[in-house]
């Protein structure tokens, strides 16, 4: 298999902590595509994925696949064993209940805030995103708002709840996870009484899957290249 | 099982398709939820799903399913044959690409035209949007153009394919038609040379889980209500 990612990038993020969970790392080939000068906006990757998002998965029979909830399902449901996208109806239910809640409260919600509130990736990209770009601070701004609604959503949620869907680590979890990753690098701290949220972040950070490889925005390359 | 929701809306359409095609329907009582009063943003209904949005499942233990695709899952996969969401894990990955495909390019396009381009559900749900609702017409109208172009993605899919995700009706072309329900209502046309998606709509609107059953937006009361 082949995934077209970018290391340092919240999707990217979220299927190699899936690789890590169900020690498929050697089975891969990774392909870094160059965000930073738009090549997944470029015909050649819009083959692949017409979308223009990171990551992609390539299977042996050349059949590509994107979106991070597809791919995870995906790599999963290789060995039979699908403990991050739940194995009863109702573990299923809850599991992508949360993961789209996660994506919408809060990494989607981070992500329109850092692209059209802040100055994002810079203006080599801008040019690419023009006219979604312009514009937007005010729309943006109350992005942030809602990222933040959803992180106490998420503590409230862990008050209660040892992981994001229930007593086990799964998909809807690394979706959080990824969330606050791309808070960190668009500036938005989660708040000091989130206790809850935030013993489950550092629990989470320490997990095999997790440690030394995800959990930070940006390679040293593209932050220099970004003007950082 | 209880199914809070609203005839004549796009995502509750999506999961009624779901429980003819599962045979589900005698097992499910139906709450009606009175979107046009934004009964969906008040604290009763918040309680039941956070997000405000409809349907929503409620188990026979009490606990709460929000989200389609969510929805989808439990019910698809309580007989053991999820036909509709996927058996192999290339299968599942396929579908839950192209489903979340028709969200992004279609569905939800058509949704942010309507509502922040279009008088959308008049003034009395702007109260409950406001301040999202405000100033957004630039993006609302360029969403419109998202969304045909979302279109003439699909048309050039179901060029090669019979059904969106492959050879078999699934999910993913659930998503599609609701999409397709509401340009209907949001104005936005499919364009004429797309004959390979009219042809697939028509066939999509004959099957039995579809056919009188779903297709219109709006009950004729919630019309009259909306001054149509």
């Amino acid at each position: 298999m082949q995934i077209f990612d970018r290391p340092g990038f919240p999707n990217p993020a979220r299927i190699r902590i899936v690789l890590a969970e169900k020690g498929l790392e050697p089975q891969v080939e990774f392909v870094s595509v160059d965000l930073i000068a738009a090549e997944h906006k470029q015909p050649a990757f819009l083959e692949k994925n017409p979308s223009g998002v990171l990551p992609v998965l390539q299977l042996e029979d050349g059949t590509y696949i994107s979106e991070a909830t597809a791919i995870t399902e995906y790599l999963d449901n290789l060995d039979g064993d699908p403990r991050l996208t739940g194995k009863t109806p109702k573990e299923k239910a809850v599991i992508h209940m949360m993961q789209k809640r996660a994506e919408t409260e809060l990494l989607d919600a981070v992500g329109n805030y850092f692209h059209h509130a802040t100055p994002g990736l810079g203006a080599e990209l801008q040019v690419f995103k023009s006219p979604e770009w312009a514009g937007r601070q005010d729309w943006g701004n109350r992005q942030r708002d809602k990222a933040v609604a959803g992180m106490r959503y998420f503590d409230t949620v862990l008050q209660d709840r040892s992981f994001v869907a229930g007593n086990a680590f799964s998909m809807a979890d690394i979706t959080v996870f990824a969330g606050l990753m791309f808070a960190d690098a668009a500036g938005i701290a989660i708040p000091d009484d989130h206790s809850a949220l935030k013993s489950w972040r550092a629990k989470v950070s320490e997990l095999p899957s997790v440690k030394n490889r995800s959990g930070q925005m940006f390679v040293a390359e593209d932050l220099r290249r970004l003007g950082f």
